[in-house]
């Protein structure tokens, strides 16, 4: 076999080589699993789809643990095989959200970058295996991943077993973009030595422990496309005000025509954001991302971008095919490193990013849900929303102003669930303006919220609960009869809006 | 004049000596200042109370900047006179907080360690005066600070001009024992070389620039002694509890002896748990925190802790007197760095502290309120607690299960304001258990929490709330008409009990 010579070039690991059903026959019922994939990238496809099958005929229960949401269908089928007692730290798919709303599975959502902590000091986990997708195993023992690094070095460190996944259908010119960098024991680390999104301080793939190499399985199989829809009208809008911040960040002197390097979140809106910096004077761009989605590749192709560090690369179906045709063109442009790294506190602080993040909600006083529907049902998850938003030089968050027709308003009294509080959002924006809040008080981001950002169907509603509030006084006004008025009336009625109840 | 010649040893600077109420006169209507201060210690004294003397005869408004609380009354005078127009990022007068909470004074609640950065870039500010209390200015130009260096370094080096108060009330041995780190521009940073509490990596003092000095002012005059109180039984029990967690995560080969290097927030509860750790079996501790409370005292002394580092040392009246008096004795164990470096994300993930704060409130899903009465009424500020839970290894946060003589539960349905959201926190204290909450799902955290840590005479009125919740669904299961119910029963009757109504 010729394959598998050349992907597998640590001659001890070629008689290894098992079919899926075997792989997916060592997990047992009870065991915690690590597995590769990020944003739909890289992620293990053949074994977990022999252990769904499996989970169809058998009693069995898992806990999956994963970079961030996994492509391939994984997710439902595990859900629909009731196999998934434990998930964390990120997923977006609808039957697994079911399965999590309705208490079936226990979600654990989690920081991006802080997971990897859980798993070295066995707070999550012990993990029994690492299923790992790989574009193959040099001479020397590293494990060369795919379109994303996720969770998979710590896994493969620290999991008594591993399962590679060599995918032959991924493009095997990514080999030489992967920076792995493992910190070490808490308590004895070093700085890390990254000063720009350029460095490269690890290495171009993860050091196995061969002899907990069990098995190595073939794939050929693509990465499920990213569902990004293409910019709207609504979005370039929005793009429009966060370029007018922007500028305005220039004029104070803040940054230059170079930025500071760019994170932009999973999501249309996100994506949307980014490429409207397409058509702008901004130039010499870098990003310090996470995900790396369709916006960024144009901004590499038009030179406005001259950078991208991420963990993943998730595309959708026709930039996919473009991109990956041609990879070796991006390649000395890119690097992908374990999201620890990614979405590190320590370098988001040191780079002063600017982060770009979606909101599903924000509040007068800018607090921002960004996992709950009606603060109850989870939606995706936190994702990397919270590392960078603290930790980077603008923390802003995007929305749409309203959903569901306008039947939701995203401008509301009382955050119903919040993951970024007001002390760590900088700039709010929907297609009516940007609020920026920093160095506010409450009372003065709520009067800046209502004026620049709600949709005029709700602005009237909000005044009046904010004037109703403020005659209760306090720092924080709020009528607390009424504060989650406007979620409840929804899940009452259908609709947020008071006068068509 | 000797003492002249003795503490400002730079000889230029010696001709500029000038009276408090000539330096209060050179602040203009409409500057914002940036004031020495943290935790009470080290603040400017002479001018604020010349100034705020103005303020009461004249009409006249100022933005206030800190590096926290203020001592010597400050800002109950600033509060009573009226002057006030924007203070952040901390404040614990009572006068104060009862004009921010009637929206007189522009309260900005913000993390310690990111305000310098709003100084650096201007988003605070520009200031116009820094008012800085020294021990001295050395031959080579270095401002000695006292018993904080807060924000000091920072505002010195971005106000327009500054003044100094020299004290010569506070303990000369204090010189040498502060180290001076100045991060520089964001985009141009390298890593801050700090790997140990022990590590000293900036100047003994803050450079200051000779010409933007246009006073020196003399004051003799003590800090404000803290008000903390001696632990009691309930604390002393919860300080037991904490001390059986820490104990299981050193089963768990999680921890050692030594434990990791500690941060423990202000007041008395996060005093008395630490003082916990004097008859414990637990040596060879380091701490990194933000300020050194009494008890870090007792631990210095039994040489149960061997080094401390923070922002400042904030001592009760019989402690100040009996540490000040011999300083020397802790001259090599004791390190004071500005609040961006004892509150640096970088550091704190680094070294892998564990983080014990006070919360006000907490709720089912351990969503935590460290700063709003009732959801509306601002108590002190979030102060460093967000900088160390977020990036600390252990995230604990510690509160008596009730308030007010039991009218309180301390434990809610949902938090009435969330300054550290659920993915933040890590274990959860009362005097009735701990509810180590890492790896949970929500509804797992609420049933721990429930157990472990709410009053009796809550209990089954939560459980009541979480089983109505539960029969909605929901990943985060709530009743939206009852969630925030518990606050509008207090605030409406004086107490959370159901069946006193």
């Amino acid at each position: 076999m010729d394959q598998r010579h050349d992907r597998i070039k640590l001659t001890a690991l070629q008689e290894r080589v098992a079919t899926a059903e075997q792989a997916a026959s060592w997990i047992k019922d009870g065991m915690a699993i690590g597995f590769s994939g990020f944003t739909r990238a890289g992620d293990a496809k053949a074994v977990p789809n022999a252990l769904a099958k499996r989970g169809e005929k058998e009693s069995l229960k898992i806990d999956v643990y994963t970079g961030a949401s996994l492509g391939s269908g994984t997710d439902g089928r595990f859900a629909q095989a009731g196999i998934v007692q434990k998930r964390a730290p990120y997923q977006s798919d609808s039957l697994m959200r079911a399965a999590i709303n309705s208490g079936e599975v226990q979600f654990v959502d989690h920081h991006l970058s802080q997971t990897a902590e859980w798993v070295r000091g066995g707070v999550a986990g012990p993990l029994d295996f690492a299923i790992i997708e790989a574009l193959g195993i040099t001479e020397e023992g590293l494990l060369i991943p795919t379109t994303s690094v996720g969770n998979s070095a710590v896994f493969a460190l620290h999991a008594k077993e591993l399962i590679i996944e060599i995918n032959t259908a991924q493009p095997a010119e990514m080999e030489g973009i992967h920076d792995c960098f493992e910190p070490g024991a808490l308590g004895k680390r070093q700085p890390i030595p990254l000063v720009s999104p350029r460095d490269r301080i690890g290495t171009k793939g993860i050091p196995i422990d061969v002899s907990k190499v069990k098995g190595i399985v073939w794939t050929h199989q693509v990465d499920s496309p990213s569902p990004i829809e293409p910019p709207d009208k609504e979005t370039e809008v929005m793009a429009g005000h966060l370029l007018n911040f922007l500028r305005g960040e220039v004029e104070a002197g803040r940054l230059d025509q170079n930025l500071a390097p760019l994170q932009s979140g999973v999501g249309s809106v996100a994506n949307a954001v980014l490429h409207g910096l397409l058509d702008s004077e901004f130039e010499g761009l870098e990003l310090y991302s996470e995900v790396l989605q369709d916006a960024v590749f144009d901004l590499l192709d038009s030179g406005k971008a001259l950078f991208a560090s991420a963990s993943a690369i998730t595309l959708s179906k026709p930039y996919m095919e473009r991109i990956y045709q041609d990879f070796g063109r991006y390649r000395d442009r890119l690097v992908l490193r374990p999201q620890e790294i990614s979405n590190h506190p320590e370098i988001i602080r040191r780079l002063g990013l600017i982060s770009i993040n979606t909101a599903l909600e924000f509040d007068l006083y800018g607090n921002v849900n960004s996992t709950h529907v009606a603060g109850t049902r989870m939606m995706n998850g936190i994702g990397g929303s919270g590392d960078f938003g603290r930790n980077a030089q603008l923390a802003i968050f995007v929305t749409k102003s309203t959903a569901k027709d306008g039947r939701i308003s995203c401008v509301v009294p009382f955050a119903s669930h919040i993951d970024h509080t007001e002390h760590d959002v900088d700039v709010l924006v929907t297609e009516y303006g940007f609020a920026d809040i920093r160095n506010l008080a409450p009372r003065e981001r709520a009067e800046r919220i209502i004026a620049n950002c709600v949709h005029p169907d709700y602005r009237s509603q909000l005044q009046g609960y904010f004037d109703r509030a403020i005659a209760q006084g306090g720092h924080t006004p709020h009528v607390l009869d009424e504060a989650l008025s406007w979620h409840a009336r929804y899940t009452r009625t259908g609709t947020m809006l008071k006068n068509s109840t």
